[in-house]
């Protein structure tokens, strides 16, 4: 059993992973973390937990994680970089689940988060966790930087046209749009349900966070630098991401073989599904699912390909992903403990 | 393995058994029955299973569901009551999720189901499988009548205050709530998004077909008749059942007592959840679970008992409980295939 | 015009109050008071209102306030009780939309809101604002508390049969749920999009504020102390409040003439409508109206009454039946800015 | 007072056209009609409108449309374009709102719509009623094409930028939204509560009706042939469109002048509001109303040019932008009826 620790427990995130972890086979959590909450039992905190887990958050303790196998970080980004040094030298693994790590130029991040990184050499050596894409070098890291909810989207929906170089990589659009529970358990106003209920608005279409991390992945995808715009939307739900994405080909004449190519990316990859061209992904087909589902889609002859893809943003976009990750790197079947369908209807 | 048919699987009914029973280790799907949709596979019509079933919705044919060893019926009222007779002649075993085996009086049920009952012997002998009241008799039974969702909530939830013989069983209140998938899968206006959504009713407030199931259940648990009065409502959701239930103690001192004879009944129940006195529970924190969580409240010291129950309509209300009427049917652990935690958020 | 002075506008209650206002003939907000944004404009806030008002709020001034016809207090409680005594010696005009003025028993008040009253004499003189029970004394009021959403609904619902005294006064239940906006527009996590959305729940059901002014207005009606039991739920919904009533007539006989009764008590209310016997209110009929429309439903033969009544809660619930009472109390057309229909679907 | 019929007044412009029109000093309608309703008191279907109308719907009549000053059809496609020529004949003024008068292309249309169009020469004399662009010739138009919903809050957002030149119009994005009223009221499977509730998706991706009208809008405002990929959502909420619009500046040094080109452009538009650059504008904003809220933004330093664009699908997308062209048609104050603020939240 990979005896695991948990550092930020109360968000969604947290909950999440324990209610995947709860059923995993391989898996135990040993402890898992609130300054805010230590000695409340989780499943007060989560009655879904009730019957599963008689765990309590406890105060962050180094030694009581430095004895674990594996820990995940569900923090606020800032938090990770200043433990995880001392994790690393104590030998332990770690999934982050925040952004600390995910942006290997430290001026970006230091930029876009507004801090200075203070574990830079850790971030050099952060394997980006996205499986479809590294999975060796996720099999042998020590810290793996779990990717951001709209990046797995968007990269995965993206990936086959940019390795391919198919598309014109200076002019990608990402139209994304997600459920309330992307922004987490805090208490904000504008995310109450009086405000987000029965509306629907774009967000920081001037520029979010997600949007550097999805440049440096589809950059490493296409071997070049990239220009893409993105603009991340508000859905009146709880979970799931639908991404919408816009490329153009270099010959239209190519359309034809681009189904056979994103099944060929993804023929053996156990989350990723490409439905048939035409095919219309929706939200509820991943809920509680570790899948991405996509499909292709032109409009009579145009130049421009469309892709639409979809995740659950807790699942696949964060906690999903982060246990596919340590399933990875403990050399356990991928799919263990990931394989109960998606919640549908 | 279990061999199982499934008849009538094209509803929300018949896609949540399918969802349980693709990780149910102990059960194999044979055939799953739709005129309608005969040759369609059951993995275009619901994306969540893509990947779980390669099997497509079939005529319902007697010679293949004869060679299951339990078929479940996942159709409207007056289906069952047609084709189970032969069923029973063959050997198979049978799971009812419709309403046609659940009253055991057959004026009743036929004044409420506007048809005369065509089986009339296997009513009498159909076991009602609620299996807190029934284990024994379902482990034996060949005919389940799965409860009816607002029932199961319902009939958990008045169960010890009805035994014990403490409350006056000639003035019970049942106000239940349900998401819109309570419905069925079918093209009615009334059950639109543009209808349903951002709107809150009562419907059925003069006499719904829950009302003689309910109150069958009731008076079965306090031995005599009941007086029940039930008004289910619609609630902008897709999923859950809340019932706040409203009864008279003889005695007000008796409160007290009441928290213990809870969890005393229920102490054993792997599926059912006596949350602390005051707790409210929450429909979410039995998603896609086949849980029923319920907890105890009083205003001041007023004589009236109020206890609030949720559950799953899906699932404790339907598929659910019909997988734990499977494994108690054939000897397995109770709780096999049913142990995830809800899906919360 | 009426000047109208609107002190603690940035919650749901205060936009919804220019909302209504922004369109009354006879009425011109002058100011409009919140500490914590003063000098924002209020359609900064309030896109809606863009275009129809050019005022920003400011901070709360007594000079300004006191040159105001009516000011209405949309401010939590122990606010408005600290404000009105100078208002009323300075002659302005009040409809208090917090709890301050709502109970006559202080020693209740104090209990249920957990401080001392500080205003008792203006307690004592305030006129309880239900304009279907009071109109004549809110014609000549200087001082008018404005009632509760859930009482609203409950007590217009109840009215008929406490004041015929058909009914077991000793022994009413109201089951009530509300949309969101209910709670009002703080960053509470418990009434995130995540935590509300996609779920329903009891809550306060061991005892709700409304229950003493539920109890206090029932009481009136009835000419004799009422035994009433409340539990309010929240629905996955933004506005609307609908409320199942339960009582017991004291003859079953008397069901056919309640009909009647309904339609006499309310034929010349122009904000009360009583649908056909069996029809079930939809909140979505009253969205955004002054409205409240009840209908009356027996199950059988039984003794047991049913009463369902919807509201907006921000409307006839709060700021609809505030400007109702403006314009009794200052001798206008009693449905003038309130005669457009509800927003459905 | 204008005579006003309806034709097809079941759905949700119907009702919606009632809404507006039951508070509109200058209308009265005489008939309201459906075959299938026929006798049906329009409040028995609305309960919304109990109290404004007693109207009841009719078998529709030629001799009493044509005893009309102004008919709205707000039928589905293909019934305009038949009892339109007769209207005509008889000096009646018509506004449709189906999709019969909108295309200019027969061809196109024809392809589109799946039947051959029987009006020609009315289409050809029809005008496109978006007031913003052709507000003169809907003045003397005797027949006005309603416009789309999609093509409304698309067109209004692109329009600055394609009549000024300033991007490539061969490469226009349009990511639409929209809540699920926009399907209207018939009762498909798949626009259920239980399938559109909590869940997003692409609909439409390779192809929707709503295309050839926004490129027929675009090219006009252009001036040439445009290139346009237009992709519509399926939001789980009942009203509101959201169009995120994205055009490559041909010169990126010319963002700066954007955003007074807008507001240059619709200063004078009742209806239109441009809201700083960067703003977010929300469906609710514009709930009930008539108006179009839009913003600008940029990425960075990127070429890209981002609009987004929201309006009421009902009102400035159907009947809300109808009786704005019934006041220009009829020389009334353009804003007459459509004053009151949306409802928001």
């Amino acid at each position: 059993m990979i005896k695991i620790g948990i550092v930020g427990g109360t968000g969604y995130t947290g909950v999440e992973l324990l209610r995947i972890l709860a059923v995993h086979p391989e898996a135990q959590v040993q402890c898992i973390t609130s300054r805010s909450e230590a000695g409340v039992p989780v499943a007060d905190m989560y009655p879904n937990l009730r019957g599963h887990f008689d765990l309590a958050f406890s105060e962050p303790d180094p030694a009581v994680l430095a004895g674990c196998d594996l820990v995940f970080f569900a923090t606020p980004h800032g938090v990770a970089m200043r433990m995880v040094p001392e994790l690393m030298a104590a030998g332990v693994r770690v999934v982050d689940l925040s952004a600390d790590f995910r942006i290997k130029d430290l001026d970006t991040w230091a930029r876009w988060y507004g801090m200075p990184h203070e574990a830079p050499e850790w971030a050099a050596n952060a394997v980006y966790g996205l499986p479809e894409v590294a999975r060796n070098a996720i099999r042998q890291a020590q810290l793996v930087a779990n990717p951001g909810c709209y990046p797995t989207a968007i990269q995965l929906g993206f990936l086959p046209l940019l390795e391919s170089g198919l598309v014109d990589a200076s002019r990608l659009i990402a139209d994304g749009k997600s459920g309330a529970s992307g922004a987490g358990r805090q208490g904000k106003i504008g995310m109450l349900h009086g405000e987000v209920g029965e509306s629907f608005k774009a967000y920081g279409a001037s520029g979010h966070r997600h949007l550097p991390e999805i440049r440096q992945g589809l950059a490493a995808a296409a071997g070049q630098p990239v220009g893409v715009t993105f603009v991340p939307h508000l859905v009146p739900m709880v979970r799931g991401i639908e991404a919408t994405l816009y490329a153009e080909l270099t010959t239209a004449d190519d359309f034809e073989r681009l189904q056979g190519l994103y099944e060929d990316r993804y023929r053996d990859e156990p989350f990723v599904d490409v439905m048939p061209a035409g095919s219309h992904p929706e939200t509820r087909s991943v809920r509680g699912a570790n899948h991405c589902r996509m499909a292709l889609h032109r409009q009579e002859d145009s130049k421009t390909v469309i892709v639409t893809s979809v995740i659950d943003n807790l699942v696949k976009g964060a906690a999903g992903q982060a246990v596919q990750n340590m399933n990875v790197m403990f050399g356990l079947d991928e799919t263990l403990g990931l394989k109960a369908p998606a919640l549908l209807p």
